[in-house]
């Protein structure tokens, strides 16, 4: 049912779609959706909350030996999360649709990926696999071209979600690599 | 009066912001505003057009020797626009918020730009200034990491646009650029 809801947020936008639409593709009635959640903003907030999960254990599960290498990992599992129905719907929806309280909570989350990321941008810097920098920008530089392959990635094109989620990230690690470093 | 009304959808979103509110803001009636445009989607629509000129603007203007040097200027002057009223709504904006008509204006504005940066990436993979690769892929990489710029940067958590920029760009640019050049 989320997914069907997420898709439908995701091409007609989340004001432009009714309950009546996400019942009609599912075949139910409106007051069975209704036994789920208590409105749209309950759905959306789901969405994204999903998307946010799977990036977080797409960073949470990343290892390797170094700095460098947990980044790189971390940014692919990241990045692959960002081709999927509800990590598109959490970089297509804006802070102003979620009501207040949703809001807040996706800001929070938003937030501990971030800062999950940048940490790790931390650690590269202080074992020398990663270039010195201002981790904060060098994190949003990061995840801001993550976030985006959700706003241009179609995978009827032809490119699988593995080849861009590898090729966006390769060229990010080369920006954040140490030389010297693989 | 199209600024006051960029500033309104950038914190409320399109949705929430009423003509009323605009008018009220400006201290003006909404007769006045209908005189000027025939609807909110004119409005919006007017908003991104002014963001897109910016960055096609700075795009256009970029001089270099080498591919890799335009690609730089050409890299900050996209990523400023992206810290200003109009250049934050463009980022803001999902495509479904417009009407059909203003909606197929805008990606193809969006194309455009688009097509000038990968024009400078291929170029800079030609003259050897820049790495070799798929200058599609690149071109979202880049582009993704400054349109995102519009989505977290706060000019009143203390950095400046032009540290936002160079900060950005300096890290996208180690990752594109040729070893041995700058």
């Amino acid at each position: 049912m989320l997914r069907t809801a997420a898709r439908l947020f995701n091409t007609n936008g989340f004001h432009a779609t009714k309950i009546d639409d996400v019942a009609a593709l599912l075949n139910v009635t409106k007051p069975t959706i209704y036994h789920y959640f208590a409105n749209k903003d309950e759905i959306l907030f789901e969405c994204v909350r999903v998307g946010l999960q799977s990036v977080e254990l797409a960073v949470a599960g990343a290892q390797g030996r170094s700095g460098a290498e947990r980044l790189r990992a971390m940014l692919v599992g990241y990045a692959l999360a960002m081709t999927e129905d509800f990590g598109i719907c959490v970089t297509r929806t804006g802070d102003a649709e979620l009501s207040p309280e949703s809001r807040s909570r996706f800001r929070a989350l938003k937030r501990e990926i971030d800062l999950m990321v940048r940490a790790v941008v931390e650690e590269g810097m202080a074992d020398g696999s990663l270039r010195r920098g201002d981790a904060r920008l060098v994190t949003f530089t990061l995840s801001g071209a993550l976030n985006w392959i959700a706003r241009w990635y179609n995978p009827a094109a032809g490119m699988s979600a593995q080849d861009v989620a590898e090729g966006v990230v390769n060229t990010l690690m080369v920006g954040v690599i140490a030389q010297g470093e693989n």
